[in-house]
């Protein structure tokens, strides 16, 4: 596989960017300022890099107008270079077949529809009542049950499974081991002993959605628990049954949502955190990484709630001190003095 | 396929409720007060939604005595409407074949028994000397080991992997991407390379206990990992080797369980919840979402450690007192005074 | 299966332990002092139970020099008698056949290279462009993508997935359910819609590495993810772009490391730690459980930032302090007074 060269100019005229330099320039692979090579691309995302813009090695470097100058070979000037990178660095990313029709591998239920364009890897099983739409790609190892539904444009990379009711928007993409609808967390005790609660509700997850490798979504338990479009969601979250999460929104891996919680759109939320069940977070909300989220958020802003390390002597103390804040605090003298 | 109807009548006979209203209401599904249509079932749960009775659509609601006046259609009366709820809505649950007999894309090692009443999806993988009991269904993708054994009357959904001497007791639910039996993470240092000290035990699981999606139960090291029975783990949990969980305990998603630590009897631990290794938890102890247990708790009741989020420059400033916690408290006057 | 019978005087012979008592003393299995049986062996790893040399029915215990004494029966003495017993009870640790070959059902791309030593389970898909080595272990349900490499001498225990440009060096394990080289979590907004940025590196993954149950390491976005050489990962870890692992670091279970980190060598952290992006802890660190690193560590040592539990009666009167902390602190005096 020999990979494709692309010029400045061909790369200025297709993605719309102003080129400074050789339009001559060739490139066929990308690489950080640090330490890239001739032939390779590279882009100035944070001005505290600028100084790097000096010695790089990269023959074409992706900046906004304010660099410009500081690019010694030959340039293409773009608003936001992240985003003009993200774009042309694509040529760079490998493609594979995934030829349209069904593995001789595949399991498909009598009464599972899957679209012509669509392209059913090995060892997949589609079960009774399913869909898969156009030009979507299920990959190997996926098991998709019952009365679900894939839209147009999406693949599920490998070994992804959807247990009942899903439904996929268009260009969701789903990363391998996640896992939705399965059964929620909800139990009532009777004599002491846990009952199941029917989970009668699905999983709808909007149009454009990204769901990471090991994520879990419950499916509702009356009503359905819903992405809407353009959610991101990293690796490794947990989302339980009746969670609503806004357009937009964006979760770092090892998030963890309870149960009926509603998280607005355009939101933030960074590794680890914990949102507990049945509150509401406006939208435009960014909570730092491991924080807890036990009570309703109102007004958009950044919110946290983790704890600095420190050596562990240090700690001990601290922490120890913690347990007693309370009858510490009210020790001291109500009249501020000078500390 | 139509969904089946049930009357206020036939469901107050079959299920032993008392019926206030009209027999003839019937029902086709389920759905929250606030939501519910006519035609559907509802249950008043939390008494804070009480006046829901009085605008609700649905066509049968299930209350406690002290509400059945507040119902204006009609009524089907139980001590405690969540269980009756559980029992009855397990009507409106889709059910779908899972035909006895062995896939013919399942590979089933000449050493394994499988009893002629089980159902052995597609693209399963049973190893030797295990068995699977009667009427359990092995879903799509599962791979199960070698000198596992499950029980009668179990499920494990899809792609459940069960590695080295696995024991589920009966009735046991098992959800997709969860690994039971896994080498646990048993090391000595030698030399400067790590050394993996064999895990020579198992992993037994009691009668009635669920285990949720990408869950992982490590098998013991010399003795075996224990889960009684009715224990009910959410998603994404990780249970390390010889850990020991008491009867009906249940956990919510992303806990973690170190080595060796035993959980009492009737304990519910919320989510993210960390517990170190080799301490006690007694019976009957309630533990806050993303507390940290890293002593034993001799004493029923509920315990907490983590902490509310604040906005973030309330928080820097909170934090950083709280590294210098210790001498602060030091400064603070003996004597108690007026705050 | 009947197991294998063992001497004291052949195991002091096989690895070179010094013994003391009967040569003649045999086991067929393990168990822990308090409670092990006749024709058992077992080991003191820690001083603290000692106590229990006295009353052992282990038929060999595995001692160091200073506690051959307490020993009723049959010593064999080592210098670390954690490591020695790690080497002694491979022994009794159950192996089944992987037989070289192709497995019928397995589906490998015309482009993919097997060594004809290698053993590739039922249901396996491996892509175009990747290989695999000799002696190494595909399990049953494994994907290996394409452009993936799998050296010598690895196992790859049931469904695991290597997604794109994953490489492993010689003698590396992977449990069940973990995913290597999905695409990370990078993205750039645009008018409001996220884009994806391509992850165009890969995973290296060096020699002698371990990775425990449904963890998951996302490939590079430029450059390769890394993991050194005998770096030991328990379940479900999160391993973002980018991250680089020094070698013998070992992490415990559901720790996080975020893009870009650089972890030292020989560090340890503790289940559930939370590391940040972008920053660099140097070699030799611990990292107690739960704690959230958010600044770089720069000394070898232990740190912390966990808080502990108490009551949920105290713990909310600390955690309510907690959020007046700063404005606690600066109505301390500043002279320091007695308390």
């Amino acid at each position: 596989m020999s990979p494709s060269i692309h010029t400045a100019g061909a790369l200025a005229e297709r993605f719309g960017l102003v080129l400074h330099g050789d339009a001559d320039a060739a490139v066929t692979g990308a690489a950080p300022l640090a330490t890239a090579r001739p032939g390779q691309l590279s882009f100035l995302g944070n001005p505290r890099y600028a100084d790097l813009l000096a010695t790089t090695q990269a023959s074409i470097v992706i900046v906004d107008p304010d660099h410009v100058q500081g690019v010694r070979g030959t340039a293409l000037v773009a608003r936001d270079p992240h985003v003009a990178f993200a774009k042309v660095s694509e040529l760079f990313e490998s493609r594979f077949e995934r030829p349209p029709g069904i593995h001789p591998t595949a399991v498909i239920h009598a009464g599972a529809q899957v679209a012509a364009s669509a392209s059913i890897g090995p060892h997949v099983c589609i079960g009774e009542g399913s869909r898969v739409g156009e030009r979507s790609i299920i990959g190997p190892g996926c098991v998709i049950g019952e009365h679900c539904s894939v839209g147009d444009d999406c693949e599920l990379v490998a070994r992804v499974t959807l247990v009942l009711r899903v439904r996929l928007g268009r260009n969701v993409r789903i990363h391998p081991g996640a896992v939705l609808g399965a059964q929620g967390f909800g139990m009532a005790m009777e004599h002491g002993r846990w009952l199941n609660v029917p989970q009668l509700g699905g999983v709808v997850v909007g149009d454009d959605c990204e769901i990471g490798a090991n994520t879990t979504i419950d499916r509702g338990a009356l009503e359905d628990t819903v992405l809407e479009e353009d959610v991101r969601l990293d690796n490794q979250i947990q989302i339980g049954h009746n969670v609503h999460v806004g357009a937009h929104t964006a979760m770092a891996a090892q998030v963890g949502i309870a149960g009926s919680a509603r998280i607005g759109r355009y939101c933030m939320l960074a590794g680890k955190v914990g949102v507990s069940g049945h509150l509401e977070i406006c939208d435009k909300v960014t909570v730092l990484a491991m924080s807890m989220v036990a009570g309703p958020i109102t007004a958009p802003g950044t919110y946290a709630s983790s704890l600095p390390i420190t050596d562990v002597r240090t700690w001990r103390r601290n922490a120890a001190r913690f347990r007693q804040l309370d009858a510490l605090a009210r020790r001291i003298p109500a009249e501020k003095k000078d500390s």
